[in-house]
């Protein structure tokens, strides 16, 4: 597909939707990119749609153009998942941002795309519930889904690929699908809810979710540890969750994690290996987690057990874990930050960690390392000066070795941050040409004119 | 698509692989029909795989000539899900019934698709660890994958679809592919586990699976009690749910299921809406659990509190919950069993099952009622004579009305037990024309000839 110009596409966009097509240039430019490293790219034209009628509309229009059509939401995604590398129209979701129905019984709710997390969490919070998957970012619900998102609470609760129950999707020829009905669960034909979910786009637009949710836990109690190496910590994790004991977060930081956040978020953490939990349940139930969980960690070098229920405290705890990248990206002059994931199983995950710290030391890069460790993932947040070429190319490099490291442990190229763009080169190292030529042939099935978020998933010798 | 005979495609079969193929009548009638009542058909051949290479072979030979295949493991499927409706091959996996590997850190293990589920857990308690998937019957892991089944422990653990995590299939054209790497979590590319999981052969054949499995709990612990109405039992199950209280099962028996428990099984239980349950944990946890559901299901009007952690006790109490289909059958002269489940959302169960009862009654039909009530998702087991034509047509015409109350109900016309033959009819009325037209599209994509278990999940209308 070339770059081409959709004039004639911006015209009868603007016949059916008037003022909701946007060309204005501030606008298009805040649709080209999400906060990755990746190359922006403008689209030609950005369509705020405010129901699905809209979203139906302009990928009607799109379809007999052939225009691309990529999805935004609130642009957070970190492999250039949503940017418009072949431009066309950037179909903004955003103002889609209600949530449509909540039900105490049934624990779910309906909701628009456009509806952010800490946004459905105060809503539901007044029904006593919430929704628990937790990227950092104040995503979209819509873009968690088509990401195929997780977080902190994975370990406990599921990512989105668990969590979503049904989905609304406009198919690229105008269509509306739901994939499910709102039973618990079904085995009633092939599983489109799963399908759409993690297909970034490519596939459909999201127009409505229907998630499962949880009781606020009466009790939720913050816990921290340290460690004397990071497979002392990594070995406790395990032994942990090979007892089925409940814990809702344990978030891994390495030395160099806690020292940049002390230094942002002005805590006062131990600057070595850390544990971060969480735990959810009722007083008795978490007493009886907590104490399992710290015995099992002492067993494993653990120390300097520190444990609180303080609100305040506990959200000061997860707000620092949260604000690594911020932190992060201060400690370097003029830097940005190139954000990557990969997982593996966790009997591999200290390996892995470790040669990765040693590869960074090696590479003359900064990248403090934070874990997702019950579920052997992790993030390295490498903090590099866009400029310093040499450094750029020495993080390029880096990143390779990093997958390829995964890849050789039986892991992942991306845990929860999606091929988009910046993984598509390594998803059939993953999974073998045959894999992804599976997938191909759905991509052309189901949008055989290519309008959906072209150039990112499969690559392009597929088609 | 007619029936015909495959002569030729059994000749090259048998070159390929000589006694594997077998055209025995014996065999053949072993691979005509399932467990339910759905209409036998015999297939032309079977094949006897013994490794994804015998696989690849059958398919590639079959695709070649246009001769339909049917994977076939233990045969205990309800839908008529495995039978051959238009002959040709049925692809025997039960001999394919290695586990390959098994990680204690990891938790999860690899595994041939003929493994049947208590052979599994047999083999998994030598290393502390089972695997919760429990459809009442031993059928195998490939057919408990390929039907999307689920079972009793689904409201802790979840069903198959959570469980799987990656495949290797056989495609139409017998090629070989891996759906996912070994990490806990992705977010590479299209979700093509969860595509096969439930496409019940009609996409492909699954020679291996990797699985999650858990940590055998030190403590389980069994329960029964008592309720004056289903309403009360069902309420009471959805506050237990509402507060995250670990139960690991929570099964709703209705007066006529324990009747025939009872009779069949020699137990006292109390002949009325009986709840049983299941917790596991350490001996604190599981404690605090039942301690929790007894006072809110006492609130609800539950009384007769019983509890068990002997062992022999509690696998009485289950293998009497699994023979409620035996028990029902025991009950009507000369009957076979219909067994159709329905799902709903649990708010809405309640309902769902009186009308049920009330439908019953008027149909003058016997079927009690046993519920995986967590999940809102109900089994009638209709004891009926296949000889009896007033009998027969009056079962039809209750099922169909059952299904239509479980859809206006926005539930699902099969919560575990799959499409198959038997509710081929229904899916359109479920999801739509739009939403099937996109899995009749996908289906075409992958399997172009329609040589993958034909006439199942998406009728011939759309083809």
């Amino acid at each position: 597909m070339s770059i081409v110009s959709h004039s004639s596409t911006i015209d009868e966009l603007r016949q059916a939707l008037g003022d909701k097509v946007s060309v204005n240039q501030t606008m298009r430019e805040h649709h080209s990119k999400d906060e990755s490293f990746h190359l922006a790219t403008l689209p030609d034209a950005v369509v705020y749609a405010t129901c699905t009628e809209d979203v139906a509309t302009t990928l009607k229009i799109c379809n007999k153009n052939r225009t691309p059509v990529v999805a935004f939401g609130a642009g957070t995604s970190l492999e250039g998942n949503s940017t418009p590398i072949y431009g066309g129209v950037s179909l903004d979701v955003s103002q889609m941002d209600k949530v449509l129905r909540i039900s105490q019984e049934d624990l779910d709710c309906t909701l628009q795309p456009g509806v952010r997390r800490k946004q459905l969490n105060e809503i539901l919070s007044t029904h006593g519930l919430f929704f628990p998957v937790d990227p950092g970012a104040d995503a979209t619900l819509g873009g968690m889904a088509a990401t195929g998102a997780s977080g902190t609470t994975t370990v406990k609760y599921g990512a989105m690929k668990e969590l979503v129950m049904s989905l609304t999707v406009v198919t690229p020829n105008g269509e509306v699908i739901t994939t499910s009905r709102r039973a618990r669960k079904t085995s009633a034909g092939y599983d489109l809810t799963h399908l759409f979910v993690g297909s970034e786009g490519t596939l459909g637009v999201i127009t409505e979710l229907t998630l499962r949710v949880f009781g606020i836990p009466e009790v939720i109690a913050a816990a921290t540890m340290q460690f004397p190496s990071l497979r002392s910590a990594v070995d406790g994790v395990i032994e942990v969750i090979q007892y089925g004991i409940g814990v809702a977060r344990i978030e891994l930081l390495d030395a160099d994690a806690v020292s940049a956040v002390n230094k942002y978020s002005d805590t006062n953490l131990p600057e070595q290996t850390l544990l971060l939990m969480e735990f959810h349940g009722s007083a008795e139930s978490t007493a009886i987690d907590i104490a399992a969980t710290r015995e099992v960690l002492e067993r494993h070098g653990g120390s300097g057990f520190v444990q609180t229920t303080d609100e305040a405290e506990r959200r000061k705890l997860w707000q620092a874990r949260h604000d690594t990248s911020l932190a992060c990206r201060s400690l370097v002059k003029n830097a940005k930050n190139f954000a990557t994931d990969v997982c593996v199983p966790i009997s591999r995950l200290s390996d892995c960690i470790e040669e990765t710290q040693a590869d960074l030391v090696a590479s003359k890069l900064f990248g403090p390392i934070i874990g997702h460790v019950g579920d052997g993932n992790f993030h390295v947040v490498l903090s590099v000066d866009p400029e310093d070429h040499p450094m750029v190319e020495r993080m390029e490099q880096f990143h390779t070795r990093l997958v390829e490291r995964a890849l050789a442990m039986e892991g992942t190229c991306t845990g929860e941050h999606g091929i988009g763009m910046g993984k598509i080169d390594y998803l059939v190292d993953e999974l073998g040409n045959e894999a992804v030529g599976v997938m191909a042939t759905i991509k052309k099935a189901l949008d055989p004119n290519g309008i959906m978020n072209p150039g990112k998933i499969i690559a392009g010798t597929f088609f």
